[in-house]
């Protein structure tokens, strides 16, 4: 999984058939220092995540593991919204001062 | 699953047996921001996409989960069209404007 | 999918007994612009592709999706050699031209 | 697989349901050499490993290969961890010595 | 698949159950022109390779369709031993001279 924060939303009216009702997010990837990367990337959304929160996401057929996005053309979904990370003693995360 | 921009068409008379009747669409991955990068990509169309459009595609295994790309050998499938995205309070991109 | 140019052969005796009798084709990956990058792949051959050719490819567990690649330890096969494509109006690649 | 040095712990209470009592770890990418990369994945744990372990981690459907991650929205799990490895005559890591 | 060159060995006792029996190569990638690149990988060996030998490596779901690595948490396997490889009428690699 990675580290992305949620940055935005993405509206398509027009989708393959399965994925009519899903949201989709626009996740930035986060490094393990907590440093925006370049990387962007679309997920659906498992767990109700928002805009600015900072969650994990899984890829590939393991974003299908989940009751919504089961059999469906969808390759990326958010499955967790982290509360904290720490890299050894130090704490890179925590939602609650966020 | 990733943005990006439908630039083109790949026109393929010898192809697997099971891929006869697909349309490969060229596409060109555009990053959070609305902007081009240097990845190229070959999609089947699932949503009937075409140039200009800019569209959502899923890649890997999630690609076969379509009625017309089901057991084939295909890797990305533009499942959705965009409509528009936005970063934050900042509307990146607005099909209706575009 | 990806589109690459055949650009050699690789010849290996000694492989998983399911792959015996399998042809692996050395690729140079091409961009969208037709022009080659950095990234060689080796692939099976599931159209008859030869050196020279420009071809499509696909990858994971879509490459599998062939007859001659089911279920086999292959992560990479051709399945369609590229007649042209068009980046808007622009003829990138013509193989009757080429 | 990938060898990383697991330098976290990442906590998230809401999670897919599925992944309820799973524990993640952040993992940074070491190379061959021994040497640190930039590259950093939030992995489950199959092993016991913690803080400091140099370990294997499988990615994609691969990861969902054991009894805690079957059937799970989880890309990525620690399935061993590495007492030592060596190139050619050099014995890049021990685990006894670290 | 890619090419590269069983460059060591990495020792894990602790490892997933599946797992026990397996040998670990580390692999390091060699692009087209038989140069090394800087990625490595470690991979299950399903042909006998050993130090020095130049190989293929499938990754992923695919890296599970050998006997030894059936639904074992394994994502990449070392499925052939190259003799050789061209590219157009150059001889890149040949190992009864290397």
């Amino acid at each position: 999984m990675f580290i992305a924060r949620v940055v935005g939303t993405v509206v398509a009216t027009r989708k393959a058939e399965s994925l009519v009702g899903h949201k989709f997010l626009l996740l930035r990837q986060v490094n393990g220092e907590g440093k925006d990367t370049a990387n962007y990337v679309v997920a659906t959304d498992a767990v109700g995540a928002g805009e600015g929160d900072v969650v994990l996401y899984a890829s590939g057929s393991s974003a299908r593991q989940t009751q919504i996005t089961h059999e469906k053309p969808c390759d990326a979904v958010v499955m967790a919204i982290i509360d904290s990370w720490e890299v050894g003693p130090k704490r890179i995360y925590d939602k609650s001062k966020a």
